[in-house]
């Protein structure tokens, strides 16, 4: 297999290797300075097969012995993952959604950082909400400009959603989190995920009956 | 195209007819008795070919001329997706994510019914929160059964979820919705649906590089 070009990986393998590295982040705690496929595997619940093929994706081959070196593998992840800087996001909605995930991905080591919340509420905008600046959705435009922010988390009401949307896509956001269970729909060159507690909800309730 | 047996509808499609029941239910509120496939297509982002099969799959065809009745269609998903009493679902870990995560699903309609919260923390338990009991989890056994729960949402910290998810599994829990960044490692029997913050995160940075 040859390795692919970084653009061209398969999401699926891109979500794996984020996995990788964090699972090989504990590992390299503890001390370890190898690691066998059919370990990371066990881990993650994949095949050693499907961890070979993604790692040989990247150009990144084992040692038949020790199997791969710990540090090197997470600093190669890191390397095609990250930029060098990270990713500025904003929090849209700072209800207890947006203040929960603020604080969760504050809590997580990532290269990604919350630089902004937006919301409309007066008793909000201002202020400093679980470690974040709050501004009033209005600044948006500006906002995202001046801190360079490229990815959004939407934890907005349903109402609010459509209208956020817009302005976020005409002020060159590029990839959107979205919590709120509400359909959007945006330019293909926006990369976007869709967290719909509800609906996953009913899929698993739908297979487990 | 045959109608399958109900068990057998693919996961997107179980999805996809979770998502056109919550756009019908507010399309009908503008009384609109009809739809053609193509609308409903439209609106979520999927082609009209697509929406038809779905709704094949469980035995409904339009009418070529109006289209689907949206009455009879959102009945007849609801009878393909929900159970007659819904699910009852706990929440483990009222931290955060966990109170806000309650508070967002007992605001939508949906016949999931979260029964029970869990938590450690003796300022919690015993006590009400976002509307829900909080136990220790140490009740969990007893809760589960008397409660009747077969869904559990994990909003636990890391360190405590690998004992948790244990003690879920030990006591019957059918489906989980795994907030926690933990991989999960659990019997195939359980459906799983992983909510990754951290790693979805990395693959959208990823892809908008």
């Amino acid at each position: 297999m040859e390795t692919v070009k970084v653009k061209d990986l398969p999401p699926r393998t891109v979500e794996r290797l984020s996995k990788y590295r964090r699972l090989l982040s504990k590992y390299s705690i503890d001390e370890k300075n190898f690691i066998y496929s059919h370990d990371l595997a066990r881990l993650l619940n994949l095949t050693p097969v499907q961890v070979r093929r993604d790692l040989m994706l990247i150009g990144v081959s084992g040692n038949h012995r020790r199997g791969y070196n710990v540090k090197e593998l997470i600093d190669h992840i890191s390397k095609i993952i990250d930029t060098e800087n990270g990713h500025n996001l904003a929090i849209v909605g700072m209800g207890n959604l947006g203040r929960a995930v603020t604080a969760f991905i504050r809590k997580n080591e990532t290269k990604m950082n919350i630089v902004a919340g937006f919301d409309i509420d007066s008793e909000k905008t201002g202020k400093e909400i679980a470690g974040v600046n709050c501004y009033h959705v209005q600044k948006i435009q500006d906002k995202i400009k001046e801190l360079e922010i490229d990815i959004a988390i939407l934890t907005t009401s349903p109402d609010a959603t459509t209208e956020i949307i817009q302005l976020l896509i005409q002020n060159g956001i590029k990839g959107i989190l979205n919590f709120t269970s509400v359909h959007l729909d945006i330019p293909k060159n926006i990369y976007l995920k869709n967290y719909d507690i509800i609906t996953s909800l009913e899929e698993i309730g739908f297979f487990i009956k």
